[in-house]
């Protein structure tokens, strides 16, 4: 979706890339074989782009570091890059800024930690279940567990190895998302806060303005632009937060263009995927207002059946309205393979609409979230 | 821009480009190198590709009526391409099925045929000055000629082979285009018409309503659909129309995506690019409903001192709420080089924010358009 961005605005992509069947190596004018892991490869691309930019965190940060220390612009920078990879860096940073975030422990493993005691002595305080997370490395739901008992908090975190964050399980009223636009001279912008329903830790629809009141997202906005000065972010930025007996507290971070903010494809002035070019080149960013005063957008998965929802295409597309968005990636069970967005001015005509393209195009029923009136689903979610 | 809205469905594009620095390439998953004028290199795509469209007109109706008779799905097919690229034969057609066209004369070149007789006689009953067209080949105003008298009419015609088309100047009140979507089954839509200002044949703004009243457009927008159906298009037709003393003529038909429809892109639910690959797949068409009250496109063109407008970017993007739109093309004196769409709720509003980006991106000054007020050119548009 940052290739179409870049297309529109006559900016000529070069890709690094594993695989060439990556789905964005089909939009970019160029790609270049290779890993960012590997100093070679991410350096050839560095060489060959006025700026680098990510769409992911698996980065390897002292191959950025050295390649910024010979000039190459690299943006999001490492600052940011270490929150964004580290949960517990993340919290640390933004609790020394005053920012409210779930109560919460960092274990570093080493020699004479017992992991499993610690967590049993949050538990007692916090409560059980709580929440256990690696630092690093998960994504949608992956490196996330809840856990009810100290027996097995331990069956857990015996294969783990890395630092491991511990946290209360936060009695959510909702959770909302802000998308953030940052430039290098700290020049900051936001889109209007979303509401986003996750379910097992995976974002299944993406509401705006979403149920909560206006001073709650507009909070939420302010708070977002605040946590992309923290990081220091350049690109665009989201934070994920949750409102809880009437507080925000951020849960996490992500520096780059976020499955929460594809809405603005259609729904805002400016996609997210534009400002964020705009702004890893320095260039003025575009207005993030709403487009429309409601806008839904429901994410599509693979389901068990292993189909792909480009072989439904013809069906979701027969409801006028929805813009249908897919990945171009290979099926797989409860894989992210799309989204659908519907903008208009009725919450719930517009989430109607939207779940109703999805399921045509054979997303699986998303379990714990009740789903528009007379909508009827197919398969279970994949577990 | 084809190629941002096959990305966004998922789809993948493949381009048979003569030079692979085209700005298509950058965006296709696949570059066959060659010319559609070429048999062998045309049928390569057709192979390698599920449906073959244009993007252009400049094709060899043989080839294609080969390769169709093969059994390779090209859309738009032989009978819709022989009155696009032949002016003549589209005029032929439209007066045969009772459609308003400007009074014209078919000059069919051939032993003791005396042209410029021929124009004289013209325009003696239709008076002078008139315009000569060669029926094939012309686009942005080449291939067409305001002509004063029967000895300039035979100096320009004296270099020209071919048909020729000699039409009555028709006395413009407004210029409009109407942009359709059919598919193969007949199913057609249209989008709103628009209002177009042309200056010496180079579409140069776009008004979405524009100001001509209701029943105008939506007359235009009939008789649109009926030109696709006489065209028997298949994906997205372009009809520019002349609005004269209270009846609407048709000029000219493209059968693709057109200039008159990149305001589509942000100002309707669904892009002319968009439908066009949809109506070619034969899948179902997406809603032509404009998603704003008022739209200005403008086109930004290469001035005499060969700046791109890339260069001018931030200059451009400083706009709030301006679409830039840029085609990666080199800059020549001239060149349509990219366009900038505004939407909002005042027509007066979204025209001077649109041409202030289009300035700011270094558009040359449309002699013969005027500007709005307070606005400051730099060049003039090169003759």
């Amino acid at each position: 979706m940052a290739g179409e961005a870049a297309s529109a605005l006559g900016l000529s992509l070069a890709v690094l890339a594993e695989r060439p069947d990556d789905a964005a190596c089909a939009v970019a004018a160029e790609v270049l074989p290779g890993s960012p892991l590997v100093e070679a490869e991410f350096r050839a691309l560095a060489e060959r782009c006025r700026v680098v930019t990510f769409d992911h965190e698996q980065v390897d940060l002292d191959i950025v570091a050295t390649l910024v220390a010979e000039g190459h612009p690299i943006y999001p920078g490492v600052p940011t890059l270490e929150l964004a990879v580290d949960k517990a860096r993340m919290r640390a940073a933004l609790v020394a800024a005053g920012v409210a975030v779930p109560a919460h422990l960092v274990i570093e493993p080493g020699p004479g930690v017992d992991a499993g005691s610690a967590i049993a002595e949050f538990g007692a305080v916090h409560g059980w279940p709580l929440v256990l997370k690696t630092a690093r490395g998960g994504y949608d739901g992956k490196g996330v567990w809840t856990i009810g008992s100290e027996a097995e908090a331990r069956e857990v975190i015996a294969p783990l190895s890395g630092t491991l964050l511990v946290e209360e399980l936060v009695a959510l009223d909702a959770e909302l998302a802000v998308m953030v636009a940052r430039r290098p001279s700290g020049e900051t912008v936001a889109w209007p806060a979303v509401e986003t329903a996750q379910v097992g830790g995976v974002c299944r629809e993406v509401l705006i303005p979403g149920r909560l009141p206006a001073d709650v997202t507009e909070a939420a906005g302010i708070l977002g632009r605040q946590v992309a000065d923290i990081a220091g972010a350049v690109g665009v930025l989201a934070v994920e937060l949750f409102w809880s007996k009437g507080r925000l507290l951020v849960n996490e971070i992500a520096a780059r263009p976020h499955n929460s903010g594809h809405w603005t494809i259609e729904g805002a002035v400016t996609s997210q995927f534009e400002n964020h070019l705009r702004a890893v080149l320095d260039l003025p960013l575009g207005s993030t207002s709403a487009a429309h005063s409601q806008v839904a957008s429901v994410n599509i998965f693979g389901g068990d059946d292993g189909g792909n929802p480009r072989d439904l295409l013809a069906s979701g597309l027969s409801h006028v309205g929805a813009h249908v968005h897919l990945y171009g990636k290979e099926a797989k069970p409860g894989r992210k393979l799309g989204h659908v967005t519907v903008c208009g001015d009725n919450a719930e005509e517009v989430r109607e609409q939207a779940w109703s393209a999805a399921l045509a195009l054979g997303t699986p029923h998303p379990v714990g979230l009740p789903l528009p009136d007379g909508l009827q689903h197919k398969g279970e979610f994949p577990s």
